[in-house]
């Protein structure tokens, strides 16, 4: 599979996401200043890791006795917000499809769900927020919210053809549920996130760990 | 955070993990024989690494004119379900912790959930197949089904908490997604999953692309 050479979904960019969750933990008990070290610390780096992260990423903050709390956070949503919100849909409305839909925590983020889709027509009268469209209103929904993102959560053996699906409507990012890696052009920046797998090494390693 | 050493959720692993659900879909196609090139190509690896990885795990299939499908599934299975069907529990059965409790993927994973537990006693009256249990009820059903491994799908807030809770008990691994990093003693095997990282990264990706 060809790598998507732009943004190969570092795990400097993973860093960043979690530096950013501790600070604003750090700010919501009224830490004001922080030092790489204590950031280091709280998500499992080092200090010099978290200098290198934010070099890479152009973030400042202010380094003398330790980094603005608030000037990192600010910084940090200018990395992911420029934009604005995001508008983002999640194909299939099962358990795994459903609770993404409802997931308060992404509403403070900025990812704006504005749809969701199945093709069990009765999933329409889904108590939720975010409606549910049939599959053949994907194309006009893609357009009119201008979507670029999307979420799939279909079972595994419909997951290739919904995700031909979004790539033909203009889709570019995809984060897949369905457990089974999907086939896309080299363009489309494609994240696999397998349940069982994330649960089953942790199993394994406590089976090793006697 | 001290990183436990037996076994550091190697990346490798994982990959395991990606040859095994590919293999499982060969077969169902009727798939016989397969090469480490073509088993790299369906991962998104080269046939080297797939070689390294089985190496590593001490798999051995046989490699003349490719490798047995079914030999190769039966000896990954020998790995990761040695000790049988491993019970585990969930924290939290707000909309993460049901969609899992109700992922039908687990059970052919011999994953076995075996309860689920919640604060609110108004959702013991859920409809699922798992119990849903109070919160005092934990260690007693921990060590009924010697169980050694849990996931935290409680809110942010209360994650920490019932991490400790669960560890003095007896849990050795946790699968945590709720979106904070939580603190555990050495020996623990800990997978940090953050639903909104995963989105978010593809997101800014996509941003990155114009």
């Amino acid at each position: 599979m060809k790598k998507n050479t732009k943004c190969p979904l570092r795990k400097s960019l993973r860093r960043i996401l979690l530096y950013r969750g501790s600070l604003l933990r750090l700010q919501a008990l009224g830490v004001k200043r922080v030092y790489s070290y204590t950031l280091g610390k709280e998500t499992g780096v080092t200090a010099e890791q978290v200098r290198k992260d934010f070099s890479e990423y152009r973030i400042k903050g202010n380094q003398r006795g330790g980094y603005f709390v608030d000037e990192l956070i600010r910084e940090m949503e200018s990395i992911f917000y420029s934009k604005g919100s995001q508008n983002i849909i999640v194909v299939g409305r099962g358990n795994i499809g459903s609770s993404l839909a409802n997931y308060s925590n992404f509403i403070q983020r900025q990812i704006n769900i504005v749809a969701s889709f199945d093709i069990d027509p009765s999933k329409q009268r889904l108590r939720s927020d975010i409606p549910v469209y049939t599959m053949d209103r994907l194309e006009e929904i893609i357009q009119r919210f201008k979507v670029r993102t999307a979420i799939i959560a279909v079972p595994e053996i419909a997951a290739q053809e919904v995700c031909q699906q979004l790539v033909k409507y203009g889709i570019d990012g995809i984060i897949n549920f369905a457990p089974v890696i999907l086939k896309v052009p080299s363009h489309i920046i494609i994240n696999n996130v397998n349940l069982s797998d994330e649960i089953e090494s942790v199993i394994y390693c406590v089976s090793q760990s006697v």
